[in-house]
Parts: C-alpha cells; structure tokens; sequence
C-alpha cells in the first residue's frame, strides 16, 4: 500500500518537475516513467493520462467529500458543512507543498492544464449543490436551486483564492488559518440569504411554538421542531 | 460580412447536429463542412477546432464583456456592472434558441464538451475580478480581491442557473426577464458585503463632510468625495 502510494507521488512529482523544465506538451509518459524509475505500465496504473498525472486524486477525493456530505449532521448549517467539505479538498492540495508550488507554476504556464483543473473542480461544486438541495424539503428545492448554486460557486471561489494566494507566496504561513479565516467572512456574509426561508408568507398564522424542558437531547427538540414545521 | 455569419452559423448548426446523431468524436470536420455545404478550408476559417465550432463565439464576446467595462460608468456600483456585463454573455447563447437547446443536449451527453465550456466561461470570470479589482484604490485590492473572487463566481454561477433552467425547459419564457430576476437577487444579497469598507476603524477619527449646492453635476460630486476619501 505504502509503496504504490509512494509511487503515485513519484510519478507525480516527475510529471511536473519533467514539464516545467521541457514544457508540458514535450515530456513523454516514458521519460516520466523512467525518472520516477517504474516501468511504463506502472503509469498507466496510476493515471489515465499525463494531465491526471499532474493533478492531485481528485476522484478519491471527491469520494471522500461525498461521504463526508453524506455523513454530515443535520442540525449543522449546510453552508458551514460545504465550508467544512470545501477544506478537504485544500489538505489535499497542501499535503506536499513543494509539489502544489511547483504543479501552481506549471498550470500558470499551460492553459490547458488550468482549463483541466477548473473543469475537475467543477465536480466539486456540483457535490456541494446537490448536497444543499438534499438538505431542503423537495417543495423548497427549485426556489432555492439559485442560492444552492451560487452558494457552492462562493464556497470553490474563496477555497481557489485561499490556495492560489498561498502557492504564490511560496506556500508559506500557516494555509489552514487563511482558509479558515476566509470562510468565516463568505459564510457569515451569505448565511442569512441563503439560510433564510423562500418567501416570508407575513400573512400566515402558521407559527409554531416549541415547548421542552431542560435536559432533552438537542437531536429530540430538532426531531419535534423538524416535524412541526414540516409543510 | 454576412455570408461569413452565415457560414459559421450553419457550420455551428451542423456541428452540433451531426454530433446529436452520431457522436461527437465520430463526427469528422470534412461531414461538418460537407452539411453545411462549404469547404473544409472554409471551417478553418472560422473555427480552429471541432470543439470550436460547438460553441457560441466566446473569443468574440469576451472582447465586447471587456469593452463594456471598460467604458462602464464610475459611479455604477461594480457588481451591478458585472451582473450587466453578464447579460451580454446570456445574449449571446439566447440569439439562436433552437441551436442553444441542441448544445444544451450535447453538452449534457459529452462530458469533455461540458468541460470545455465550463472552461470557457472560466474567462469571464477572470474579467470580472479585473474589473473589480480596477475599481478599487490600489492600497483596497488585496483586502478586497476575495470578495471580488467570491462575487465575480457567484454572478456566473447565477447565469449558468438561469441559461440552463431555461434550455433545459425547451427554451420557453422570458430568459432575460429570468435572468434579471435572478441577477436583482444574487446583487441584492452580496452587495452588503461586496462593497463594504474592508475594516471599519471605529477609533478613526477621519470622517468625511461633504457639502455641496443644489444643481451640482453629479459626476463633479463623486469626483470631490472620491478626492476626500482617498487613502
């Protein structure tokens, strides 16, 4: 396990070193091979292609941020949850900083391996709309599909600033705080737009009153809330 | 001048149709060319690739985005800029609705085609933030560059939205009045905290007084606040 990982990441680390010295579109999967010192089959173990190569697992974790979606808490505030998945992705990203700095030079050189990275995160934000509208009563879901959208659009939009501001400084200072940092300003700014209800309906006499005593569990009082104000 | 558009046109409408019925990599440029009744030469012309001659002319239309805000007033708020600057682009893809619904469906079914355009539009953004960055006093920009990331991806997000909404529904309804709704929602929300003074120093002591005379030209106003304000 060990070994295909540290594989993986010699590969890697080839692929980029290789192309920011020849250019992306001269190095060969062989001369990547050969000064990752693996046969060329063992590549094709690993990638698909030289782009994917280049790039973090983005599949394994897109996996992992699906499931840590998946297994979210209820009571937390979606945004906050996407904020939180959102920095999966960074930890990836910044486990090996050389390599994220170097692959950041590359990718500025090569549009089309920004046009790849972009495409690739895109995946991302469509995970973190789905995971908003499954957190919305499906009544709610259309009204909402806007903020959903917009929402994850903010969440990719901060992380890629946080990361990209970092990896050109030289990936120094402490990423997690900045990201952190950043968070707290996009998600208190958006909350109460995309929090809020659909159409305040001021006419309605359907207020619900919650009663419960002291020591109730908070998942029963948001059990008993969830069902009472239920369409 | 005409009959160029109308070359392009009908190569884009065989392109996309050729496409829809027997897959986008076994559609070759010599049947593209062939169905829209012009020589292979001719394609070249217009398009530099296959995946080129799939979508409305961005290149194109990224200059018009650029020039409008270049010229757009000083004293328009930047996001409401941005979000007009974004009509340009949802006017583009509407002109030709039967065409956008076909490369709606394509685009759903390709996913590297998906990928190109979500790469495409990634342009626009970047000139959003440009532009909002370019309003801003240099000592603001670093202060301000996440919002202007956050707000330049929220309005294409929004726009995407909306785009897709609608070609996904067979193009029915007012888009324009969709996307305004929309874009009045999206600004309304963001514009708070998009733009707001950085910091607020609540010990500083330098407030601003402006006094002026009825019949003051607004523009001579905005230019003495601008000049007492400034850093």
């Amino acid at each position: 396990m060990s070994t295909r990982r540290d594989a993986r990441r010699e590969l890697m680390s080839a692929a980029i070193g290789l192309s920011l010295d020849a250019g992306f579109d001269q190095t060969t999967v062989d001369e990547i091979a050969r000064t990752a010192g693996v046969a060329r089959r063992t590549f094709f173990r690993h990638f698909r292609s030289k782009e994917d190569a280049i790039f973090p697992n983005h599949e394994e974790c897109l996996g992992r941020v699906t499931q840590f979606l998946e297994s979210a808490s209820p009571l937390r505030p979606p945004l906050l949850v996407v904020a939180d998945a959102a920095a999966i992705v960074l930890d990836m990203y910044v486990e090996d900083p050389e390599t994220a700095v170097k692959r950041y030079e590359l990718t500025r050189r090569v549009p089309a391996l920004r046009e790849w990275e972009i495409a690739a995160t895109s995946r991302y934000q469509r995970a973190f709309v789905r995971y908003m509208d499954g957190r919305r009563e499906e009544a709610d879901r259309e009204t909402f599909r806007l903020r959903h959208e917009v929402a994850a659009a903010a969440i990719v939009a901060a992380h890629n600033h946080v990361l990209r501001t970092w990896l050109r400084t030289g990936a120094h200072g402490d990423v997690r705080a900045q990201f952190n940092a950043a968070m707290t300003e996009v998600t208190t700014a958006l909350r109460p737009w995309i929090d809020g209800r659909a159409t305040v309906d001021e006419s309605s006499s359907e207020v619900v009153v919650v009663l419960t005593v002291k020591g109730t569990p908070l998942w029963k009082v948001a059990e008993e809330i969830e069902a009472a104000t239920r369409h």
